[in-house]
């Protein structure tokens, strides 16, 4: 019998008990329903709604109870939620003391700290894989300060730029996601129990007690909000989905990479796939699977913030379809930076494809414009100067290197032979000192600068 | 071994083959499958390229794998994907005869023709559902078509309907959702096998004998889309989205006529839950999950429609995230539309209460104004005396009713005593009898046509 | 003052005002309107609610107003909507006549027809647009039926086949558009006119005769499901999605191809961009922005998804968002459309390149493997053959074709002279003659049927 | 001619230009494109690149447009984009000067400062607008500390609670929005320029002089990611839908409260809207709005993830979809939060009819059973013994509070006259005093804290 059968005339019809459960998902919660309830109970204890012979067997029942679910000795089933179930299985152990756990509790604010628990350690953990990841890339840049390769806008060949300076992009995009969490799980570190079902209790519960045994900030201010909000669950799905962007992103680039037409890398046997058909294949499934991921986060992102338009206060059942796509997306997360990261670490560059890239397709043309620009031109007849020379060049077949002086002085005067010194690859990436520039020092103060920021965000 | 693995210098990453596979969501595809297998294999003995031994050996071994998996004699497991463990089964039963199976084929096309074979059969029964559905609105509406209720927009009464015309809209509904799930199959049944890995193949296939032993309506016209397009997964999430925003508006509407406030029905005990913590409670978490569910399948849409954006042609490993999100979503609707039409057929309608409420809030000053018109009076003019009599109401808790004519004939001579009948609740209705309105004549022809529909589109 | 004042006792805040106007947008809707309005006019007149002489003035009086609205004569501007707008100008023009025509409608039924009536004639410019397309594709295929390319799957060079079977997976995609589109305009015919503010009207309407006048096929069944009905907004965005999601995929293969790396194709320089920094950029931006610009039409579909969750019937104000969404969809398509398929007529393609491309990664392997599985061997052992074939090339920087018969024979002894012919790029991509095949003739009846589509869908 | 066009033989399509151009949109930017240069034209100065007379001039030359621009003096447009427009009409006016201003940028890293000053600018506005609304719900909620109205859950009567306690939910979502907001703001405080095409430049920039000029607090810290981020629009569109879905759950509460069924408030007439046709009518339009406007800005966030996904590095032409989204989202929160706040405000609250709501539907059930456990009972069993009370009075036709005590304890004899006292509205809410609690003491500390948050987040 359901707890809440007292007014019923009859059963609930077995499919909608079906429709309804959560079990089979929320199941995935046992841990924190369990140490929620743990401290819960201690706190009932000291403020004297429950004897201390109760809260001592609420806590080694539960304690038991957890330890029966890890070690595989229990298996979780035949209840509505993780709820009921444990604390079923609780009474059943312990008798009457069980029942009297849910003292002053919902499951309303019950599923907002579990969830509130879960989210915060997953976080965490996406956190220390992103920050993992970073290291990888510092190293792989560290030791390709010179390598260059070409860099490209509109998928153009455009301006020379080294492999460290393409690989610290990366790290970049994941420093954001770094902090992007961060706050994230910050503004989630607040503690809902003693909410009740959604206008709190009349038991004077010790709130910031509880929160305090869970390692809470704080305490939720507001109890019919705190059981009506899932703004973490949407905040924390909008990081995911930033997160997956980026790394679809990184896939891109990968499977541009390895391909025949680029050949700046090549997979590692042992994170490529063959064809089933085509003996030659060799295949970049993990940066596709990575690309095509992105869209399952961002849908799970969708779901959720159409399940919460429009709903009224305080909490409504739609508000169980918050778990699964959470899961799934921080499931999601968590593979593809388990396969992605060394995926890309056990790759082969192919330095001289990416140098001979580089200099082919007028990368240096900036350069020499900017040559004629410290000459005194101003940049806009610069830029047309150059414009000429590339289509000389490309009518015949030439390279700008490959120009002679003459050729470049018909076209202007202002050119001497310090020209081809200006527009060799070495020079054009040195040159570009700037900070976050592609220049072998700045990057290499980028990459020390950001060895800081890990030791700092690492835990 | 992997069947690729002929150029490989090592094995695949083991976190690499399970974030690769496919096995744990397509094994579903097992049936689809094997009868494509089937048919493949006949097709491939018609036209000489396996013997007849070889074709029965097949035929007799994928038949009885079909059985020993339906009756659970086997566990699907062990292999990348679903396509290469039954393959790898058959291989193991009868020999070589099993490899020659994959002849002329890819696993490109033959996932291609599993999941539009999935599609088809699973929008089939969808449809048939919501023809049931309809049909139980039908019976519904046929019973309430006296049953006077108020008719909303924005939320506020508006004018005096019957229950039978609400339901009808429901069932009006349904009905685009069943010609559009129906064009969606119509276009998806185009049999692709035989388009290889996307190239076709040099094999004189007789792609029609497939598609007829498949019951397919034709062939893919082009083996590089038959193996890149999953328009059919995009256009059938569409129309499973429309048909969650059509439940999810239903939904919403139990939960108002379910509500302390309206009133207008009381959930069957079978149909509500109670809750952890409040006694009185009955709430109407399946219309609420319902509500909410929407967003998981307009999730899985978005999603899709990621995952397909810039990819270039033929086959990326990113489209084998089409699938999850089809089960899903199918299995989202399935369990909806077996609950929510029980539930629904199961309210007890309140038609007191719903007629209580059709004369309070002036729902027949539409009818008032018309009164007027028919008189003579321009429209506007018409509105804007009626606008008066009703601030004149609200101001002395009157209704149009129970007003005297001298209030009406001192705001304006052109009313008489035939006003009173003419904006009496039954008078409104009945009136409204033109085709679509809620007079009962107009409801019960709406009903007729909708049976006729209906046994049109019931296979 | 607004026409429903009557009962307020003040005006409503002027920025509340601009909040709730559509004018801004649904002015766009001008010429809708008004001959809906002809029509419902003429129809009043038939039965007898108008006199003759009004329904003269009021269509004269409409289509004056059309003309002048058209030919810039009059600015739209200081009304609540376009409905408003155009009824005020006509009592303007024509007096009390004018306030007549509003008898029997209300806005919802109003602007429900309105926008069907935008939005069939929309889709059918739209499907214009589409055969445009396929016929230029048809005709580039034409001339390209023996310039072979490689075909890709994972971004991986795969198999030949020819540029002209390439561009016929476009055309092909792009015919399920416009059935996917057609049978859209189908769902959407249907007038809904006479179902008043969303329970009918008490007059005896003609709402066959108003439908006829307007051409569409069907009158609406339910008046509360005729004014809440969004359905077919939601229709056509996913057709527009989908076609958006065809276009991107063609645009990144633009993109993939006109890059340095491919060098398959070269922009015209009218449809390229340069940049204002690089001089030798030769930019794709057109391919760039409908890839891009695909996100834009999915974001309007998730948003309309969105607004329609949970309504319940009829008429809500949230309904308004419709018009915004659709309306930059379909100017975000025909843009696309006109640009993108000159952009794709006026590239050079590089035919050399493209088969050199085809002669490099071992795209014959398949054809190798067939070889052997025609002598015999069952595929799975031919594949594997093959497959070290390829590694052994790799290794000693060789390609099939260059490899000598004794090395074939070192690996199997089933190769003799006749697998140089077998491997000939010519060869692999004419015997590949299945329907729906690369082989020119395969591709020549697929242009011939593609034909026949195109005169049967022609307007 | 463009300034790219040296390279190129032929005009570019004028379709191709109105397709390309982003001036349409972009010149929004104008104000921060301007300062934006500025910045950079000191800098130029300040490191010799630039002479101080063409600093001075360019500096001029800037301020006069800017304020020809903002006076109306001179309309924005005949450019390809606000970049090119500004730098075109300065060179006009100050001659070659003008055209030295791009000296060591690019369009590329100038788009990026502009929207990032654009998105910082805006962000502080709407945090500045939350504030205000959230300082006139405090206002609200101390004047209405003890108008006791039902706490709902499932829209199912659950608890009583007090208006204030409800308005403070909403002051307490609001508060989330807020520090998601400045995070979001704090993480795009980063100085692209710099940058400039995606390599960085070659001249010795002094970067960090730029940023302090315009108040960034950090620079970029690669070239390459510089270009390539959108991560602040995505996250400003996360924090901007999650504030829509807050409002859009108030507005669901607005209309359900200004139902006739709820009847809990009246719409200020200033603020409502009436019907065409029905004169009746008093709708809350606004509010419906700005729920349906929620799914406009969740597009925008779908459209923004979609365009990013599987983007290569750096700058694509796609991330010109960025601005139209961003800014349409930023229109429309900012139009939700200059009317919803005043409609709320304005709103007449009906505590009579809150209460008398509050007094049936057994609210006080929790209490009763709560009561049971003061008692010495097991919670599960005092709820078990309530749900029977609940439904006795079901069947009879009375309330908890109108039970007699012989009725109360034929179910338990643990009930005595105290129950009278316990189950009491006032009682009830007051003794909910736990923080966060609905209990007035509970409420009016939450408002003084927020208060002092307030204090230290406004500006």
């Amino acid at each position: 019998m359901k707890l809440w059968a007292g007014r019923f005339g009859k059963d609930t019809d077995t499919e909608v008990d079906s429709f309804n459960s959560s079990l089979p998902f929320d199941s995935r919660l046992f841990r924190q329903d369990i140490i929620g309830s743990v401290a819960h109970a201690k706190m009932l204890g000291k403020i004297g709604v429950l004897g201390a012979e109760d809260v001592k067997a609420i806590c080694e029942g539960l304690g038991a109870i957890l330890e029966d679910i890890e070690s595989g000795n229990i298996e979780i089933g035949g209840a509505e939620d993780i709820h009921m179930f444990v604390e079923a299985l609780l009474t059943e152990r312990i008798g009457d003391g069980g029942k009297r756990l849910h003292t002053a509790r919902s499951r309303n604010d019950q599923v907002a700290l579990d969830l509130r628990l879960y989210a915060g350690d997953a976080i965490s953990s996406v956190v220390s894989s992103i920050i993992s990841f970073q290291s990888t890339l510092l190293d792989m840049a560290a030791s390709h300060l010179d390598t260059i390769m070409p860099g490209y806008t509109h998928l153009q060949r455009a301006q020379p730029i080294t492999l460290a300076h393409h690989l610290m992009a990366w790290a970049e995009m994941l420093r954001r996601d770094v902090t992007r969490f961060e706050d994230a799980r910050g503004r989630l570190d607040s503690m809902p129990l003693g909410s009740g079902a959604l206008a709190g209790t009349t038991y004077p519960l010790d709130r910031g007690f509880v929160a305090n045994e869970l390692g809470f900030a704080d305490i939720s201010r507001n109890s019919l909000d705190a059981v009506s909000d899932r703004d973490f669950v949407l905040e924390t799905l909008s990081c995911l989905s930033i997160l997956m962007a980026h790394l679809s992103r990184m896939a891109e680039e990968v499977i541009l990479w390895t391909s025949f037409e680029f050949g700046f890398a090549e997979l590692d046997d042992a994170f490529a796939t063959g064809s089933s058909i085509m003996p030659q294949k060799k295949n970049p499934d993990v940066a596709e699977l990575v690309r095509g991921k992105a869209g399952r986060v961002f849908g799970s992102l969708t779901a959720m913030l159409t399940v919460m338009k429009g709903l009224p206060l305080a909490y409504n059942k739609d508000m169980q379809e918050d778990k699964e796509g959470l899961f799934d997306a921080f499931d999601t997360v968590t593979a593809c930076l388990s396969v992605f990261p060394p995926m890309v670490a056990s790759m082969t560059f192919n330095p001289k494809a990416m140098r001979s890239a580089a200099a082919n397709g007028f990368l240096n043309a900036t350069d020499a414009a900017d040559y004629l620009v410290k000459k005194g031109l101003p940049f806009r007849e610069a830029y047309n100067i150059v414009g000429r020379l590339v289509r000389l060049c490309a009518e015949r077949g030439r390279t700008l290197e490959t120009l002679e002086l003459k050729e470049y002085r018909d076209i202007s005067p202002v050119f001497s032979e310090d020209v081809f010194d200006a527009i060799a690859l070495e020079t054009c990436v040195g040159a570009r000192n700037v900070p976050g520039g592609p220049a072998p020092e700045a990057v290499c103060a980028h990459i020390n600068e950001t060895k800081k920021f890990i030791k700092l965000h690492v835990k």
